[in-house]
């Protein structure tokens, strides 16, 4: 077994990467999280790209562990914010991980925005670095649109006022192996799985 | 005495442009705001663009007063976010015109934003709309930075976060006649002068 970091404390992450790495019969790979490991200062989020963000955090994983360290930044895009929240997703209201604050007040920026200018894209920067070896950044998206009210209650963050291209439903009302299959998440997690197999 | 109608419920900026005019010696114009006129359904603020929004309230009032009118639409554009909060600058927060909510909400966004990425523009689009007449849009700019804390209580919205190039106040530091000196509503409605005096 080798054993890889997914520098995350946000046990829905670990669950979703270990889902995907079920489905797509990768094995040999015990994937732990921060909780798993000694503690070290963690990397703030605070550059101005997610690709930044997620291997600023990955590299300073690998460098406190030792171990090969995957990290993500993630956040949602809105055409009627010109592409914010974006990096500040997860702060968007001020403080931090405060999600139902966050989607509320895009959408109260976003009440006056008519049907024809809602899109909005998921994104997620993906970055594997292993000590002393290689290192990977990629980014998955996944297009759709702002809701007017919030639905569902799977996921976590955006997903109750995210519909995505061709849904009726908001990602929190897909099941977990639906998001999985198209979510900008599991397709930049899928775009490591290969860097994955090698180790 | 040519009437002519600014298009705003905000006294602060009706002062504005009279003193703008009188400072650049237009003479002939008796400039009314909307207390001044029979209310009409005034137009949202719900385009894209300051322009796009400057013209439909000039547009607007023109047609429902009768007068020339001028409109304008401001806001400030955070490099850090985008050029956000732009249009939806009033509104920042979720509701329409709480000053303290909008700067208190781009101050905690742009919390962890270094000072090297803190660069923001004052922008102000103005319209001025003669019925069966001519139509101006115009745009006036003011670079400067958001400071980390607000400071001064002359002017309103983001004044008190801002520090113009080349100051060590913010905008809410400076004397209104400073302000107007260098100011994008200054600037942009400097541009409109040579059409008003051919009114």
């Amino acid at each position: 077994m080798t054993r890889v970091l997914l520098a995350t404390r946000n046990a829905k992450k670990l669950r979703e990467l270990r889902r995907i790495l079920d489905a797509e019969g990768v094995s040999g790979i015990e994937l732990d999280g921060l909780a798993d490991v000694e503690e070290f200062d963690e990397t703030p989020e605070t550059a101005a790209t997610f690709e930044e963000n997620a291997l600023a955090k990955a590299r300073d994983a690998a460098a406190a562990t030792g171990l090969p360290s995957i990290a993500d930044d993630s956040g949602i895009s809105v055409d009627a914010l010109n592409g914010m929240p974006g990096v500040l997703s997860a702060r968007w209201a001020g403080r931090h991980g405060d999600d139902q604050a966050n989607l509320e007040l895009v959408l109260a920026q976003t009440a006056d925005v008519p049907d024809e200018r809602r899109g909005a894209a998921f994104v997620c920067a993906a970055a594997l670095v292993v000590p002393d070896g290689q290192e990977q950044v990629v980014r998955g998206e996944w297009r759709g649109e702002l809701t007017r009210k919030a639905s569902g209650t799977n996921g976590f963050g955006y997903d109750p006022i995210f519909r995505p291209e061709g849904e009726t439903r908001t990602s929190a009302e897909l099941d977990p192996a639906e998001k999985d299959e198209s979510s900008h998440r599991g397709r930049a997690l899928r775009l490591l799985l290969p860097y994955l197999r090698e180790l």
